[in-house]
């Protein structure tokens, strides 16, 4: 199954902080429904508008989007109060931690609630000394996280890794190594997962739909099974279902005809 | 450079053999304009509509195709008595033949007009044994061909490898094998090109566009430097510069940024 973490609700988001900070219980119930009927798979949470109000705002964001949505949620936070507020009142099978990186601190906080929830849980690839610019730097921290998390007794298909993307304008050449990297992946650790934001690709450039567009289609090529996008973007579905299609990972391209047939398709 | 040669012009399309037939010059020369307008580097000319007219109707349209643009032609033949008359009339540099076989017949007839006229070659990965339905076979036929091209002392950045891709609706999977033997021929043969006709893998399916698409953007993630399309298909050019620009191809995404300044990007 492809994983499609839907990214609307996110307090660091302007619209979605006043929102909720207002109580609109409606605004957020319509932004879940929204990518659900989209075609997500999880709903992403980032209650992240302020530390000191963080644990508040996630209790009252689960108990909304979990009323609006059937599918399982992804708490995303690096704060473990505001975490475990979440995961008390829903954990569906499926749910995620979003997410633990190579910082030790981080790990420590974090690991214990994916044991304890028996969550998955996405694992950037960034540690102490920051965010590393090459093909090397991300998959040292990678095999790092998998040695951690395996030996912490969480089987690796509870993990999904995100490569961390960068936009294209300024770090020319890093989505060829970003594509490398979740080969490499996916051969080192197949039972592992890949959680990709995408839209950083496009940051600062116009248009951004062409490039968040080609590459899904050149992430899904790589083997990448999974991404945090914003569903009801344009034409996003239509890439997957054709990308599925193409790589035959739908096989007789059943799905696609039959989204066709539905109107799902443009 | 990326390689974009123009299929329209082909006497096998119904519309274009009648308008040949009726020497109409004014339809072909738009077509040939439509094209080029439209960013093809190359005018593909197929002459094929009835064998015993080849030669004849080769003369007429290289003739009228060379005026109305400054493109180098791809002449699109088995047939050599049909490619020297083209080639007799214009060859400019970038021209290309459109294509051996590793099929013994048609190498004997076809390289010694590669070497007279120093033109570029599309080299299909099939031979006296049909196409292979896998990876090892078209990689096998790729390296035969290119230790006899080698071996004919023409240099292997003159040619042009197209790995027959098959539609995805009947041979699931076969996509992942193609990507492979891109990246595979572009790691063994580095100064070796790519021309793949890629619409076949919408073969038999809806909304074709779609997968077209999507496969565009995975074959120039694995490597791919040509294409042979219609360049005129809705969202093709798109998907290129977006592609060229998110795989760092487009340094800062320059000419991504001027496509769009220009109206060129939709």
């Amino acid at each position: 199954m492809f994983t499609i973490i839907g990214e609307r609700i996110n307090m660091t988001r302007k619209k979605i902080k006043e929102k909720v900070w207002e109580r609109d219980a409606d605004f957020i119930m319509l932004e879940a429904r929204k990518q659900t009927e989209a075609g997500a798979t999880h709903i992403d949470v980032n209650a992240g508008g302020d530390p000191a109000k963080e644990v508040d705002d996630m209790r009252w964001l689960t108990e909304v989007v979990s009323k609006a949505t059937k599918l399982p949620l992804v708490f995303d936070s690096a704060n473990s109060l505001a975490l475990e507020e979440g995961l008390k009142l829903c954990n569906r099978p499926g749910t995620i931690i979003n997410s633990i990186t190579g910082e030790k601190k981080r790990i420590e906080d974090i690991l214990p609630l994916v044991k304890k929830y028996r969550t998955g849980v996405i694992a950037l690839t960034m540690d102490d000394n920051g965010m590393p610019e090459d093909y090397e730097g991300r998959m040292k921290i990678t095999r790092n996280l998998a040695k951690i998390i395996e030996e912490e007794g969480i089987p690796l298909d509870k993990v999904y890794f995100d490569h961390l993307v960068r936009p294209a304008s300024t770090n020319p050449g890093q989505a060829r190594f970003i594509l490398d990297a979740i080969i490499a992946t996916k051969r080192e650790f197949p039972e592992a997962h890949i959680a990709l934001g995408l839209s950083n690709i496009s940051f600062g450039l116009p248009l951004r739909n062409n490039l968040n567009k080609v590459f899904l289609a050149m992430l899904m090529a790589a083997g990448c099974d999974g991404i945090i996008i914003d569903p009801c973007e344009r034409g996003m579905m239509n890439i997957l279902l054709s990308a599925q299609a193409a790589l035959g990972l739908d096989e007789y391209c059943m799905d696609y005809i039959s989204a066709y047939r539905q109107g799902r398709l443009r």
